[in-house]
């Protein structure tokens, strides 16, 4: 395994860590100032901030870009058609160029209007088909420009409203069927949060291995969790066995960096200064 | 697919439904006068109404029973050794045996101490392992007096602290392992709840087949859902294809009734003849 310790070039921050407290140019400029090797920037901020100058912010400092998040999201646009969803798809990988990011993330969506609790229907098997489709479409305009896919499985508790892909396994049977010559072009984030529970979570992260391995994103699971979605733990402050599937990943060939992404009311309520510190430290500590 | 509209015999209430509003002997009574076929009763209730009065309760009403909740917390009971965990899992059984219970659901625990916040390690590979060689001991036992044991997974977001087996398949394995010949005296019990995002979800239960489906249980997921526990819908209020899963349990060869298990704030604060009586026109319409 790689000594992270004394080497910050391997942490990367998921700007949705800092979101409530910080603007996107000061937080790429609190990161850098650092020494934080990445960052991973939401599609909102990068608006708020703009695309152009955000480029231009990432350029010169220097600091790294580990992913874009995030596409996705098809049966919601599926509503107006294909072709809508995958033109918003298409500006979100133009974007991602754009930043100079490896890969877009995807968040693949579920049933349409279940976000806003109102579902308009029920069947998982159609919100799945559509990603199917969905990815593939976007795929090709990807493949296009060189921007590879990285499919993000959620957790299951986040299966009706936000991602409909659940399983590294599910997600990976998708990679062999759009691009079974294993290219590059497509691809999957690994969440501990989302995956530290799987049975056959070492099984895929094998499966996947460097080719399919596009992203690493870490946090950790609480006892208890009070919320579906803003109690994601500090890295350290839950039960996810950090290093072990940080070993599994690096065995399996990734060597990119590790990405910290905490949705939680608890961190964003705090300075945004002590919330990089810690994630700072227990990258060099835990992760 | 079994007519469910005319035919509350295939209707099982669990008693945790309504345990905020009424002791067990309520219960049983509520249910009985109902016509609903049989209960689901909890140990702490039981042993609250007594274990003796319960069974002739239940006798004297003439109501089925669908199950016995429950065993497990294999890896909790561990901490003082197997054989703990094997004494308190024994006595489960006797007293499923007592109530004339079909099986007894296994809620087979996880990382011990992790239900009240302080988990006393992180390892749930350990877990999963403690939680196979309880399975195995217990089995023993519960072989030499009839009593079939049903395997429960749980969610995913339950994992860490309560059931360290969150997918069909995983406990399918399990039975496999430890039942090859598939005698009926291990299974699973599948919930809708737990299951419902489980792409795999129809392969399992068509695995599971007649001789392993001990138990199927329904109610509903909402969106949003506002607690990892008990925030479960009523049937019809929620996203889970209720309909359709059944139809893969009785393709599957399930002629078990429909047990209705609903941890929820908002049903336990309703009255218990309001909360049975929409069970009951639930289970006719949208079950």
């Amino acid at each position: 395994m790689r000594a992270l310790e004394g080497d910050l070039s391997l942490l990367s921050m998921n700007t949705a860590t800092v979101r409530k407290q910080l603007a996107l140019p000061a937080i790429i400029e609190a990161c850098a100032r650092r020494g934080i090797g990445a960052v991973c920037p939401w599609r909102d901020q990068v608006q708020a901030a703009g695309l152009d100058a955000t480029a231009r912010q990432i350029r010169e400092t220097g600091i790294g870009v580990s992913g874009y998040c995030r596409g996705g999201f098809f049966p919601a646009a599926y509503a107006a058609g294909l072709r809508a969803a995958l033109e918003d798809n298409r500006k979100a990988v133009d974007e991602a160029k754009a930043i100079g990011a490896p890969c877009l993330v995807l968040v693949v969506g579920a049933l349409p209007g279940a976000l806003t609790g109102k579902p308009a229907h029920k069947d998982i098997g159609l919100a799945r088909a559509q990603v199917f489709d969905g990815i593939a479409a976007t795929l090709e305009y990807a493949r296009s420009v060189g921007m590879p896919l990285a499919i993000e499985p959620l957790h299951p508790m986040q299966g009706a409203d936000r991602a409909c892909i659940n399983t590294l396994e599910h997600a990976l049977d998708i990679c062999d069927a759009l691009d079974p010559a294993q290219t590059g072009a497509l691809g999957v984030a690994v969440d501990v949060y989302h995956t530290w529970w799987d049975p056959k979570l070492a099984v895929g992260i094998a499966r996947a291995g460097a080719k399919r391995l596009l992203g690493y994103h870490v946090c950790d699971w609480l006892v208890p969790t009070r919320d579906l979605l803003n109690d994601r733990g500090m890295m350290g402050d839950g039960i996810v066995e950090l290093k072990k599937v940080r070993g599994l990943v690096e065995a399996a060939g990734y060597t990119g960096p590790v990405e910290v992404e905490i949705f939680s009311d608890t961190w964003w309520a705090r300075p945004a200064e002590e919330v990089l510190d810690t994630c700072i430290a227990r990258f060099r500590s835990v992760v």
